[in-house]
């Protein structure tokens, strides 16, 4: 009940518009000349892969915006694992109007269940840490929301929404500052009570800043095992309220052993970017009963 | 000259605002809160792996829209290969202002010249064969522009930009209109004379209801190099003036078998989808030269 | 069951709405300050003139934007030729609602069906010749979607939707790329494999140029009949899948001839341009049964 | 320096720029496929046909968003009276952005200057009499604004720009109020004290009860001659401060007599419906110097 | 029936769309986070003080387009006076969807609440003389639509919507018209003659010259008792059709004394900005009956 | 340099241009019809009650929407203290823009003026006191980030911008969770761990629980001050990591003694709502160098 799709739909149908918008353009051309406006059919999607399914309700949405006569049904369930060759959903209705959606639905199901079955293969390597695996900010522009969504579906965290929901001091803050120090006590003097503020830190020097400064986070960016375990060691044992992030060359690899130096959190850019995508696809059957004109 | 970045940049720089806009929100708040407005920098983008450049003056593009003021310098060519380590471009001004644009920028140029050298793989593979490689309606949604130009600069060329600028005849559609013959008839008799039709075959009857109908392009979907030998030769013999198109299943190890077949044109879905990011990033020094207030 | 009104039914609804915006601003000041909101009536839409009807689902498309609880009646079929005083449809409900849509609601319809009765005077006027006549770009600004679909409704044929979905090589792009064969080489070299190429003509010497580099159609611009009918021979005898347009001075006085010539289309600016509106008006009858509030 | 285009021009603007997307689209294919992007020209915009110009400073605008770099200068002054083969400006810089901008600025200047040169006809058939001449609310969808501008240019005077500054009571709202009396002082009860009251009426027995009421302006409906005569008699014997305007049938015809009858307004739908385009056009010089690129 | 919410819907919805965007960005968090999506609940709104009511259709509004499925129901009549505690509607369905609207809904509420309540204490002040109190253009940015409704709800008048629907000369319009003779004339031969001319004077030298060309109404800027009384004995006497209004300076205090004076329009801008909200809140009760997911 | 004003300043042009679009509509008659297109005027904005600046650069942005061409000077500092009669900006060039942007300008600059100056009045009761005064979510629809930056200029500090930045667990969040403890356990699990959770508390027995369940930050919710001294005490003593804030019932009078109890953080609706404006306005000035037409 609390995996629904519940980001802001308002926003995400406007998105979906303006998709709508760049596939058909003036009208569907082919469509329109070859298929005759009361002709019927049902579409079945179904994967030709197995994976993680996320984006149902997404492309429930396509199909509604294009044609609300449409009647789109759920086979699987939104987060399942499906084998090849599973029906995930039908859609009934307008032969032209399952058409002219049936590419944008496609896209973006494929991309979503790309990123959430590429989220389930990181949490699955932790076999049962209890470090959490969030995305970043490297998602498709225009697509965060729904690409964030995935990372959810697919057993993961989401990192902050954009630069205006958190304070992400790095490098260049740090720089443009004038230290660590000044960075942390300037922002937490002017952004809301209601804001944490992270620090990104390279080294213990700068891990040492940070601690005095008491930022609500720190991550650990670029760091080897073995300093991140005395990292992770040193702000337990003295600020044990902050938590701990780990970040930067995290593959399936090594994001077991990075699990094991005890930080909180492992953000892992590949969940939203180099995704493969699932492969999926629609097949139309012609219905019997045609819809009287 | 030809190869410059032309497409509707009104509507460009419309999907950049929306774009600026989900990540910046109400404000960039981790700049806003350490660094000064009046601080100035100058922020390198290097590319971290080899690959063919696409999306510089999409990146100058962004930085223009969020601070006109900043000046954005192209160091490589659009289009060129780069080895790891070579700077390509740099922007000075407002350090806030580099921030803000940072991720977006990066985010579009690491997809776009993921696509471009994506595309000049398959190019490459296939040795000078006079074969045309493009791409298909599988792009990201709301990216299809930036995707195809990038797919131009690699080398490859661009199939229909949606379902409003030319008319395929697919199963589906043969489905809905009784029948290849009917189907072709029926759209040459509403499209524009300025229009072509494309028809898509799955075997040699197909083929032969599909040449009687003298569609503009054929192209064989899926079939083995063998049927596609037998296909080309049949359609050159009888009717020397309809292009010929190969697709499904192509594949970097395939598509040099594929051309040998006499096909005109190979449509390669993995151009623009699940393409691997070129790793592209921006790192910032501070300008001595402080601006006045 | 093609001829039905099938264009990107958003993108005319939020034209629609604009429409709507730019007559009612604020809102109806005469209809609020003087009718009863709960007030009913019954609207009647009809002919005034002669002529072919175009546009009644656009009307329907108006008083549903405006009030989705109005009841819309069409009674004439949208295409058919009707007799001054007809009454072509009907719209039930609150009287404000109808009041603040009659006004678009009729200028669209008026433009409309004076295109499609225009088209039909050219179309008519070949007396079964195999031409066909096509629209051009000389259409209303915000209109070309709605206008050409008029000019098909009169059974005329749509030129190129606008720049983006054909190649039409004028004198312009003669000069500039010096010269009609560098022209169509360098276009059919970049563009899309399924985009035609159509080149405009003004005399034998450019035609010969044109024929030896295999444009998809060539337009006579402007020729005098001798001139086409040759021009027509040569085509026809050596490139027979060349397709043939003329163009320029056509007029009903002309077309019979021009089509004498043996062209394939002719593409006329009068149907789109300086049409004269048909007259169309709505009378309102209350109606008794008055909604409770 | 009061006949200056001084509408809203950011709406203006935003009007402009979604007529040239519906041009353009993705982009013009056939100048960036034949045209160097460093290609510049001078073009030349020049009438055809004697007229009155209305429009140049909209086509400036044209130009100007799609390139900021073009150089338009305006030859013949707004409003000017011009003989067939006067060129009324120029715009200088990259052809194919004097391409794309070509169609939408003709098409503009041509309805524009139309409609100045038919208000013109109008105006100057009452000879010298000291009625004004205005518009209606019979204008084409999008384009009221430059329409009732146009209007103005040939001498013309606009009536209420759309539902929301004036109130018109017709025959549909005497209905829905239970009569004149009812519908007037309802109004005057309601509206802003800064707006003015209108109605219409088609005969003696109305007028009475109009006067009665005492609105701001009293139309007298497809009234005959005759009638008109008394009822402006009546009018100024005993309302001296009402305005009389007439309306309906009126034609390049009848509007010197329908003037003789004292009425202070005549209103024509004719002004911007079914009005005959003025014919402009461009042509292209190739300019010598060549923009470095 | 006539001081139903008629103002263009369409427009409305636009905004208020855009103000839940404002609110509720990428999503309410808090609700996503702690509330199951088929949690039900009923809300209760309620006024925590007495006043005028206004803005119960616009609340509506709210709820529906967060959520269609929401079922609201008025308990209080719009404009009806409410004690302290009084339910003044219900809103029941879905808790996430009830609480995403809850904001905004109370925001708007509490203002034109706060409005009407105003603005009927100054209506009251004036203890039934025949004087109408009217708004200005001193309302919150995006808001004036709305606003101008609840100043009608409280027993005002609206002054014009904007810079659009009347002339309204001032001080500068003098100025840079070279006096008032001259600004009104020109203005008469300018405007539609559906439009007034309110003229505003500070002292009888400018009142006499403002006679002298008969605007529509004579606006008395920040006058005394004394001068204003003289003024308006001076204009009914000689000009008996001119609308007289005072302005500036008006207070509950000094109000009932300058209806005193015999003018007919007192405008307020104190009636719509520097209003204290009423306080409105909203309560939630569980619903026994839970939604079938 | 940190208080200037940084908020997404692309957002904030898109809602001036509305509100411009809001007042100004098709145009702005008054000064169209009566002053020079070429006629230059100075501006002089001053206020006539002294208080605290705010909105300074917006105002200058209105003008810069409306004109570029028009030159604005500040002169005084945004933020600062000015007594009645002070000139605070200049804006020079054409009167009709002048006089378009007037409005908007005086009444954006009013409002945020009086935010300032309310906070401030706020701030200065506390007397040094170290807690922090925050706003709220009751601003004005469509202007929150306009009235949450005038409270910083005012010294007072912005509480969460929306529902989408932090997680604020309310009365209704705790029905609906079942729960405090469920409540913000379920939201731990949930959102990005760089998100805060607050939690709402109205007594002790909610306190412990709360306590227990280990919020970042507790609102004390209407409690009398010696309970919220005790709730202080008791936070302090036990999880000294936890922020307090008290809400509810704040006044000018009462909020020194519940700065006395020891919270970190006082939130005011009061701060932006039922705020009364300052008296700001401008007055034109002719200037003497008229511009070339």
């Amino acid at each position: 009940m609390f995996e629904k799709f519940d980001e802001n739909q308002a926003m995400i149908r406007k998105q979906i518009s303006a998709w709508l918008e760049e596939d058909i353009g003036t009208g569907d051309i082919s469509s329109m000349s070859t298929i005759s406006s009361v002709h019927q059919s049902q579409g079945i999607i179904h994967v030709k892969q197995e994976g993680w399914m996320a984006g149902i309700p997404v492309a429930e949405m396509v199909f509604d915006l294009i044609d609300p006569a449409l009647c789109f049904t759920r086979i699987t369930e939104e987060g399942a694992f499906v084998a090849a060759g599973t029906i995930i959903a039908k859609v009934e209705g307008s032969t032209r109007s399952i058409l002219a959606g049936e590419r944008l639905a496609l896209n973006l199901l494929q991309r979503m269940s790309g990123i959430a079955t590429q989220t389930r293969a990181y949490v699955g390597a932790l076999e049962g840490a209890s470090v959490k695996v969030t995305d970043t900010r490297k998602t498709t522009p225009g697509l965060r929301l729904l690409e964030k969504y995935a990372v959810r579906i697919g057993g993961g965290y989401n990192h902050r929404f954009g630069l205006y929901d958190a304070v992400m001091i790095k490098d260049n803050h740090i720089k443009g500052a004038g230290g660590i120090t000044n960075a942390i006590q300037q922002a937490r003097e002017r952004i809301p009570h209601t804001m944490k503020i992270e620090v990104e830190v390279e080294h213990f020097l700068q891990l040492n800043e940070a601690l005095a400064a008491k930022p609500d986070i720190i991550m650990l960016d670029n760091m080897n095992l073995e300093s991140m375990k005395a990292a992770v060691a040193l702000i337990r044992h003295t600020h044990s309220h902050i938590m701990i992030e780990a970040s930067g060359g995290v593959s399936l690899a090594t994001i077991k052993d990075i699990a094991a130096t005890g930080v909180d959190i492992i953000s892992v850019g590949a969940l939203t970017h180099s995704v493969p995508s699932l492969d999926i696809s629609l097949d139309l059957n012609e219905r019997k009963e045609t819809k009287q004109p």
